[in-house]
């Protein structure tokens, strides 16, 4: 019976069972009493399945010559181990090489130890390495661990467009979508460039959010989310940013800022159980075990919650010489985010109502028309990882905040509809797919925790 | 307690208890005996729910001027319905109205009927019909059944990335994405347009399949899957494309046509029933509910299974005056798909192994050197929903192929790697989701099971 790796460790196969594994080959010894000793992992599992070759196997000679990286089948008996390292091992009754390396030196995954800037220019082997198929499938284990819980609990996925003619966000750099020959852009007979001649016959971006399309199917589905990928074209070349990464965007209708950060708490929570459950094995060796305890923390801790106000005390409080100064107004940067989730609280916080002319037009003003009603996550190491805020919801300040942000009106008709017709209080947040990934996997840098990082001049695959 | 209306038609909710519930009138009817119904709907399920205001109630007066879409409070008892149409109803305790449309006449979405065509102009509204709403719990449901299966299979879902350097398919219309002013494109000193200044430093596209990043992740994890957004920038204004739409695309290591064939047929009937038991409310909305019966006759009925060769001799039996005329090597299109699943086999039907010349360059080649070993499964009505191969594994003949393409070989460096390190036979297909969600709401546009359709000079939203 063919099997992955993983139900052998796991206990589900039979023992002294006849089983087939296919896999690719980790390590191999040979002992001089005419055994070879190979490792074989199949990406179902960190762990690798030894297998015990007798020379008494036709193609032994063949098999004394395979290197890491070639591709076998096992076929054989499974049997208990007497080694300390596993439980469970094969004795091989036939081996089949199915792909062999001409020249093991051009390799590049090797058993020694490789930088992760490294692997970063061979994105297409480094899922062998198990640093990044740990990240992988616990990657895997997060996404589904939200599509769960969002199911659960009444959510329906939305995919909102990724091609768009509108800036959600009010003053994003943005990547233009065109069908346009670059050599012969036309243009009207004002001098202006010809958007009608091309494919969508407007001027078309890739999505910052999938917010404002989202809040239009929550005002009528009630609870929605988005998961999809999400643009940004700033040349930011820090380990937090990338040009392209994922979003899990949550909106409810009839729903207030507490409500969602109730919800986010709650399944930032459920997410994480399921993934330190599931996911053990690859934890414990991205982790070295011992430094996980502080995702065991994170599931009984209870966020901080404080006013943006009173953060800007705390920060004023500290005396700290920060790069940039603190005051009332500013935007609360990497910077400070250190300081006040890891010296201050040493643990996630919230903080809520932000100056609104930081702030994005569809967040809700409150009563004191100095801030809005918005709130983000912040995380030790990481900083933010969710944003979020109720939508403003009345039409007239609406109307006044697209007018302040010096956004076309005109281009929000639809969104403007929403509070035409039977408005609602309703609120969502976004939050980030690699940044909680990147939390929980303790790789500080973004681009390790994606397939195929897209950053500025960064598109080798 | 505040509820959806979901769980009140299930019968998850205590008789004679107090509840709340938010949503939007659909309907409403005044009695003589000072008695006003309104049906309400929320959107977490197809049914609205009734429910009975006195005319004791505090604000009664402003409850007879509400209309269709305005949006309210209601905290009420529910109790049994003596009504023919529901089991459960709400006496109101108090009405809470929160928004209201002042321009009643310019309210797009009445009870009236309104057409698809139409409906498509207003998209940030239409999720408040039932034509919308439905389509869009089903797309959800589907979706998140998609994820079970894979997961439960032993699949890892990868995201792959959507701005590319390289054409997956090897002769696509591609969007190009770019951080260029159009009206100064550098130029280089040959006169070249110079792509070392755009954002990535090279000529950029939006992909139209995650397939050949996804192999190289199937190389290292076995079982992987990809579920994200595709472009394509055809210029086809069918009722069957789209010019972003969401593609699934498992892939499988170890694995030949015939594993994928028996991995499609089993996930469509699995997440058929899925939606089938979740959803039947809304199918039997969408189908008039007698005309369900395709989709239960789908889960027993065992795919047909045909090589190409045998499929043009079939069309050519059937004398059939074809606009495109039937022969050896010609691609299978529109019109021979309806007939091959409607007329001859009168069910979803695989085709294999066609000529090699109209597919793709890294589809197995085989034996007989004229055919590739894929396969592409047709059902009525919607034709061609999955179309998957085997992949070129061994790197002599991949090359020949790629040049064959005309293709520049330097651009798939790492393709051929997976090649040269532990080639490994493996294959996938794609499954298009719109496609099967066309096929199970039976919404023959597939503008309408999609949020936001993108298609030429179409991005109102």
């Amino acid at each position: 019976m063919k099997t992955s790796i993983n139900l052998i460790i796991k206990g589900f196969i039979n023992i002294n069972k006849k089983v087939i594994i296919n896999g690719w080959v980790k390590t191999k010894r040979n002992s001089k009493y005419g055994i070879s000793f190979i490792s074989i992992y199949d990406g179902s599992c960190l762990k690798t399945c030894q297998v015990i070759i007798n020379n008494t196997i036709k193609n032994y000679k063949k098999i004394l010559n395979l290197t890491t990286g070639c591709s076998i089948e096992i076929i054989g008996l499974l049997i208990f181990s007497l080694g300390p390292m596993q439980n469970f091992e094969i004795k091989a009754i036939k081996v089949n090489i199915i792909g062999v390396i001409k020249n093991p030196n051009t390799y590049q995954i090797t058993s020694k130890y490789h930088s992760k800037e490294y692997l970063r220019k061979i994105a297409h082997l480094r899922p062998r390495t198990n640093l990044i198929s740990a990240t992988s499938r616990i990657r895997h284990t997060l996404s589904y661990a939200i599509h769960k819980f969002l199911n659960k609990n009444g959510f329906f996925w939305v995919s909102t467009p990724l091609i768009t003619c509108i800036d959600s966000e009010g003053s994003s750099k943005m990547f233009k979508v065109s069908t346009f020959n670059f050599k012969k852009i036309p243009y009207n007979n004002i001098g202006k460039i010809n958007y009608k001649k091309d494919f969508f016959g407007k001027k078309t971006f890739l999505t910052v959010s999938g917010q404002l399309t989202g809040e239009a199917y929550a005002c009528s589905l009630s609870k929605i989310y988005t998961f999809g990928p999400i643009f940004r074209a700033e040349n930011s070349n820090t380990s937090r940013h990338l040009s392209e990464f994922w979003m899990v965007e949550p909106e409810i209708a009839f729903a207030t800022l507490e409500d969602i950060i109730n919800l986010s708490e709650n399944m930032l929570k459920y997410i994480l159980k399921i993934v330190l459950n599931k996911r053990n094995d690859d934890l414990f060796f991205l982790h070295n075990k011992k430094n996980i305890n502080y995702l065991i923390k994170f599931l009984y801790y209870k966020f901080e919650q404080i006013n943006y106000t009173e953060a800007i005390k705390i920060l004023l409080r500290s005396k700290i010489n920060f790069k940039f100064p603190v005051k009332w107004g500013m935007d609360i940067l990497s910077e400070h985010e250190h300081y006040l989730c890891e010296k201050y609280f040493n643990g996630p916080v919230i903080i809520k109502n932000y100056p609104k002319n930081i702030k994005s037009f569809y967040m809700k003003i409150n009563k004191n028309c100095k801030t809005v009603s918005n709130m983000d996550i912040l995380v030790p190491k990481v900083g933010e990882i969710i944003g979020g805020s109720q939508r403003e919801d009345c039409i007239n300040i609406l109307d006044k905040r697209i007018k302040e942000s010096k956004l076309v009106k005109k281009k929000y008709w639809w969104y403007r509809d929403i509070r035409k017709y039977g408005t609602i209080p309703h609120a969502g947040f976004g939050l980030g797919f690699e940044r909680i990934l990147s939390y929980i996997t303790g790789l500080n840098n973004i681009r390790d925790v994606i397939p195929y990082p897209r950053t500025p001049n960064m598109i080798d695959f």
